[in-house]
């Protein structure tokens, strides 16, 4: 069997975590990046684009699955946040833990992240890398030694994937939110965490929203998601929205930041398939870019890859006919398509429950009754954010296992509403002396409420 | 106010037309079409894409804006369809009317019609027309003397929207049908058509179906539509399911058409804005590519210009401002987006009902009433095909309209069931000597229903 060659376009982090499994399996590597990245210190880019990151199981355990000892490495490096902080109005601060066991998710800087992952990939002897190299066209069934396979990991606005649109039959979807985004920064203060470092801060304002996330350095960076405009009195409208968070932050600094800073835009993509033949596919967000707002983006790319590595492994242990390569292609892309669109939805779901729900009271009862389930029944109660965030069951099966649960969790409410009622009526019959109701009259009152 | 540039790209059907209004209005026009078209004369290029235009009201109404005579001259070439003729196995044909006033769509060749327009385009002194041009790249922002409008014409693949995306944040889609198409002809019979030439045929076949438009030269263009398989054999498919057409068209003959002739794919698209400033703007398949089986394609594209012309007449009568560009873009883009967007979703539907619908009773019978409603009550009851293919009505105004319609509908025909039963009730209570129901018992009775 000849040594096979890949192409990986995009050195991000998922491009780079790419590079580190086929290099692994043996590939020759050619990682391609359009940005500089000399010796992989600080190169100037990494700094360009944040929204923090969390990383959580999935994303672990792409990186475990490569090397134990990567995961470790990167877990002496993140601040585990084990819940939500809503800040309210009036300052008031209110912990919501995101598990029943303590679990949590985890802060990290991205050129952090991507230093990790970069350096991993130099150590590989057939990983060569290629630094201020743009890709502009390809023709993939070239068939050329140097590129067997292409894979495309260059991102939400992806060139490969629009090469792909010309080759095979895509059904693609880019969708804009109304909404945007603008970073700010919060300073240590007294030369510590001015907030709780273990927690993921939000002041949810029903139509918008002000987060932060811990860094290694003690600041937060903070960021608003809102319909922005341009023009705006950044400091007045932090001083009505989120009076504690300017305090906290400074009004210069508020109001220098919202001037610099860009505003991103938030925009998700589905498409389907993710590949053409046995020579090209896109991963990560070149193929399912999402909004941020379930942490997931970079932790469904690591698992990308992950599952890509079990299904050619699956195929074929060593070495890999071209038809084998196709199988295996076929085959991720029919069930990854499937996942990546799960979590693209749940990622825009949770927008709404980040700025509005997490102040809600029926969802902060079920969510209290979800929590307490888990706990009696750790395997067949979990609720969704444990679902998505500390397990690795395939997103969309989730979706289905969160609707099953749902259905159940509302008839265990109604028997016990009904079983309260008869106990009740049963009670009060006593006393008075009257007929009790039977069992049967009290359930027909309650399965007529449905 | 100086002269007005505007480059149309995309020498088609909605391109020459977009060419001779612009040109009527006293822009300065230059149109840019990349295959060759040597004098207009049935350049070659115009065999190649086909599936049958029928032109009807929306389309006609454009030609009539720009001018009367051309309205008569393009009507001078169709052939009017009135209604469908449905093929069942057995070779029954069984006529449907369109409208119960008689109106017809209009099979029209491509050729034929896109030499028409172009001719017409050329008679302007101030059009241009650069063909064996292909659009590469443009600079939106660039605001040469040349093109201070840049009109994308150039079709489903539009390279246009593609700048547009890159400029604006767009929303977009484009998704396959599972279906392909394959055309095939039915030559003349005894110097004559061989099946009526006054219906679009169709032998509809639940999941698949064959439809047959009438062509001046007496033929007609035979197409299928189904999931294509290659090396399938289309003769003993043909022989299973369209013995008839078979017989018509002859064996020989659709051996070898479904070997040479390409499979087509089916796609449509939607996307939001269509312009970039008062820059750029998309329009007809480039802006909408629809499914064909509404035949409202060319139709929507047509009164794409009509509309985009309404509303720069009525911004500014005489020369614009950039300005008074923005506004009518603007405008254009907020309406015509919506439109655009009921009728691709319109066209979608019509698959399932020509391939199985118009053999269904239920949906004979309620075509059926509505048609009888219409001839009542010509303003307040129209059918929905009506209204797409004979009026003007805006086509996110028919979807509400047509959503209304039915659910009065609905409780038309329970309260004429509920008078019935009343009638029924009352007479066999008096036949057998009983108390006769009550108005209010018979009406809960249906009321119950819903």
């Amino acid at each position: 069997m000849p040594e096979r060659n890949v192409v990986i376009i995009g050195g991000g982090l998922v491009g780079s975590l790419t590079a580190c499994y086929f290099a692994k399996r043996g590939w020759q590597v050619d990682l391609y990046e359009k940005r500089p990245g000399k010796q992989f210190c600080l190169p100037t880019w990494l700094s360009i684009r944040s929204i923090n990151l969390a990383i959580s199981e999935r994303g672990f355990s792409a990186l475990r699955r490569l090397d134990p000892t990567l995961e470790k490495r990167v877990k002496a490096l993140v601040i585990p946040m084990h819940g939500r902080m809503i800040h309210s109005l009036d300052g008031t601060q209110t912990s919501q833990a995101y598990d029943v066991f303590g679990k949590a998710i985890n802060s990290v800087g991205r050129s952090t992240l991507i230093r990790v992952l970069l350096d991993e990939a130099s150590q590989y002897k057939n990983v060569r890398m290629h630094f201020n190299h743009e890709f502009q066209q390809a023709d993939f069934d070239a068939g050329r030694a140097d590129s067997d396979l292409i894979v495309g990991a260059d991102g939400a606005y992806s060139r490969v994937r629009q090469r792909l649109m010309a080759k095979v039959m895509l059904n693609y979807s880019q969708t804009y939110i109304e909404h945007g985004y603008c970073e700010f920064s919060m300073p240590p203060r007294n030369g510590d965490f001015a907030i709780s470092p273990s927690h993921l801060h939000i002041w949810p304002r029903q139509s918008f929203m002000l987060i932060a996330l811990p860094n290694q350095d003690k600041s937060f960076t903070v960021t608003l998601f809102d319909q922005l405009k341009t023009g705006q009195d950044a400091v007045e409208f932090f001083r009505a929205n989120f009076p504690d968070a300017l305090d906290l932050m400074g009004a210069d600094k508020v109001a220098s930041e919202y001037m610099v800073n860009p505003k991103g835009s938030l925009m998700y993509v589905k498409c389907t398939p993710y590949t053409y033949k046995n020579r090209a596919v896109v991963i990560g967000d070149a193929a399912h870019a999402m909004v941020p707002f379930y942490g997931q983006g970079m932790n469904c790319g690591f698992e990308d890859i992950e599952e890509l590595d079990k299904i050619m492994l699956s195929v074929a242990r060593d070495g890999m006919s071209d038809d084998q390569i196709l199988r295996a292609l076929d085959t991720y892309s029919s069930k990854r398509t499937k996942d990546a669109s799960a979590i693209v939805d749940l990622a825009l779901d949770n927008y709404v429950e980040m700025r509005a729900k997490v102040i809600d009271y029926a969802y902060l009862a079920r969510k209290h009754l979800e929590g307490l389930l888990h706990r009696v029944f750790p395997k067949h109660i979990i609720p969704l954010y444990t679902m998505v965030s500390f397990t690795s069951i395939p997103y969309a099966a989730v979706i289905g296992r969160w609707q099953r649960q749902s259905l159940w969790l509302h008839r265990a409410v109604r028997t016990a509403f009904a079983a309260a009622a008869f106990a009740v009526g049963v009670a009060s019959a006593r006393v008075l002396g009257l007929r009790a109701p039977s069992l049967v009259e009290v359930a027909r009152l309650f399965t007529k409420r449905s």
